[in-house]
């Protein structure tokens, strides 16, 4: 940007404050946004940081935009939020877009693939390889505007009470697994059942599951799986990213002044660094407590289990992408842009990780 | 600085905040920001995202913070910027704090250490781990107040005119190395001559130096370095992280209301995560068009010359740990995290991409 351009934006800027000034009615009003949620009231990482984002938009809009959260089950049920900011009865919804895949398959893009991108990876496809248009555009057929607020990094394998020592172990298993990866463990066999959080404890003491994946060392120590399940696996093959989503109504989001808008834009991209932060701080002494305290049995999935998984991968996602022309238009996106960025990455993070550990 | 120091005055928006806030006292001043920089103008990636946190800082604060930018040379020469807001002369700098490790050798830890942590490692140390108030503290010293506001991703090993076999090639080298990695290679023979970018490519054509590094294809793509180095090392041992720091005059800091401090806080919070999206997004297509189309030599370094530069990493980091008990302080918790974190990321992210590939 010419120096110029940069002082005449500042006048500009200026200007949009003094148009706010001929219309104190307009400035002066505060706007209500009530926001629901997926995840409990004060859950560690997810629901925290979720009921802070909400207080963060009041903060740093001085109060121009009044939030009110209500976390899973306060307001709506966990898994009602998407219509219930869809119907303009709440404003905005925090989430993993991966819930709505009902709603639409190309959902599933917008929170984690298996065997997809890291965060930070997707997070640039996002920003600045057109998958932000893309979700504008599939958010939009439902009048909804979504932007990225947080990530929990690569997860965990999941949880289970037997060991999984062929693919064809999955066969028969009654499992929590959301998004695609769920669609994976079907083709394997695995039958999947899914429940908001809240509920999931509950089923595997009652045996109506018998094995469930929830996010990684220090969400599932706070959440207390290791009382039901015994065996935690990695890698995380079906959710190397695991991002979070808020989502507004877009009729709301429009009737904010661009400031207001740039403001929620930011409040969110904070948080999407906070999160992954959080996780990423947290997660090795919660893995070391989980191993050293309550005897958690750590196990690795075989090269064979992830190569049988890869395949299930391969066909339920070209079936989603010929699903419909969105879903298609957007794997075509993504996958051109994992392609570039696997090749970078081979050279520099894998690189540089097997340099410091060699 | 003090606090009457920052220059306020009544602007044309004023009353229109007025209007909206409760204390309009305070909200009726605009406060100018002079923000100096390390960066050449309009330098695709550091130049450009410098010059757009700037503009967002005065965008998301309606013009009540009023930032005025200059790049490097347009108001001080780019390694005075620290000098510059020291001083009071400029109220925030945006550059890469190992440039100040003469001031205080301390502050390598904050932008990249050689076989350290990458940037998503590094966030979580600085916000959940104790980093941002050792950061705070050390920069206290100076009167100062870091952000982290960027960061390049693993980098580049460097270009050289010649090939490295071992690590005694590095003997008699005169390179451009900034911060710890510079120290290493000294270590290991090379002299090593810190030149702000601007002046780089006219001193590998006049032969002041035979060897420089500076970021990674993206960024070195665009600075035409092909043109005066042939063979591009991987991978950048040096600089995992390379954060990029927003710094501001404490005084000037603290004089703002806590909305303004967080209105900081968020832009910088951004942009931290836009730059490294940009790089990402970047980095292939960049490293592509560097081999294809300009012949040049992708080399990785050797094992054993990895082996050597960890060794002389291990031996400058026990150094200037030993060297004042700030410096120390920094370390311990440094290294400490680190250790943690690598433990995760060995099961995580790296078992993670030993999947995708396999």
């Amino acid at each position: 940007m010419e120096r110029r351009d940069f002082l005449k934006k500042a006048g500009a800027g200026t200007a949009v404050a003094a148009g706010t000034l001929a219309a104190p009615a307009i400035a002066s009003q505060s706007r209500e946004m009530t926001i629901v949620s997926t995840w409990p009231r004060d859950f560690p990482g997810l629901g925290i940081s979720a009921q802070r984002l909400a207080a963060r938009i009041t903060e740093l809009s001085e109060g121009r935009i009044k939030t009110t959260y209500y976390a899973a089950g306060e307001k709506v049920g966990a898994f009602d939020s998407f219509d219930d900011v869809v119907s303009g009865n709440s404003q905005a919804y925090i989430a993993a877009d991966y819930y709505w895949k009902g709603k639409h398959p190309g959902f599933a893009f917008f929170t984690s693939v298996p065997f997809g991108m890291t965060q930070v990876e997707w997070n640039a496809w996002i920003k600045f390889k057109g998958g932000q248009a893309l979700w504008d555009e599939m958010s939009g057929e439902f009048g909804l505007k979504a932007l990225a607020c947080g990530a929990t990094g690569t997860q965990m394998g999941g949880w289970f009470n037997k060991e999984i020592n062929g693919v064809d172990d999955f066969k028969g298993l009654k499992m929590r697994m959301p998004g695609l990866g769920g669609e994976v463990i079907k083709a394997a066999g695995a039958t999947v059942v899914n429940l908001p959080g809240g509920e999931l404890l509950a089923a595997m003491q009652t045996g109506a599951i018998d094995a469930m994946e929830w996010v990684g060392p220090y969400n599932d120590l706070a959440f207390g799986i290791y009382k039901v399940a015994k065996y935690y696996y990695y890698p995380g093959w079906h959710e190397p990213g695991g991002l979070l989503e808020l989502t507004i109504n877009k009729s709301a989001f429009n009737s904010l002044p661009p400031d207001l808008q740039e403001i929620v834009r930011s409040a969110a991209a904070k948080s999407n660094q906070w999160i992954l932060s959080e996780f990423e701080s947290q997660n090795h002494a919660a893995l070391k407590e989980l191993v050293d305290e309550h005897d958690v049995q750590l196990r690795r999935f075989a090269d064979g289990v992830i190569g049988k998984l890869k395949q299930f991968t391969d066909e339920v996602i070209t079936e989603l992408a010929a699903s419909d022309p969105m879903s298609r238009k957007v794997y075509d996106s993504y996958s051109a842009f994992q392609d570039n960025v696997t090749s970078w990455a081979e050279l520099s993070e894998k690189q540089y990780y097997q340099a410091i550990s060699s």
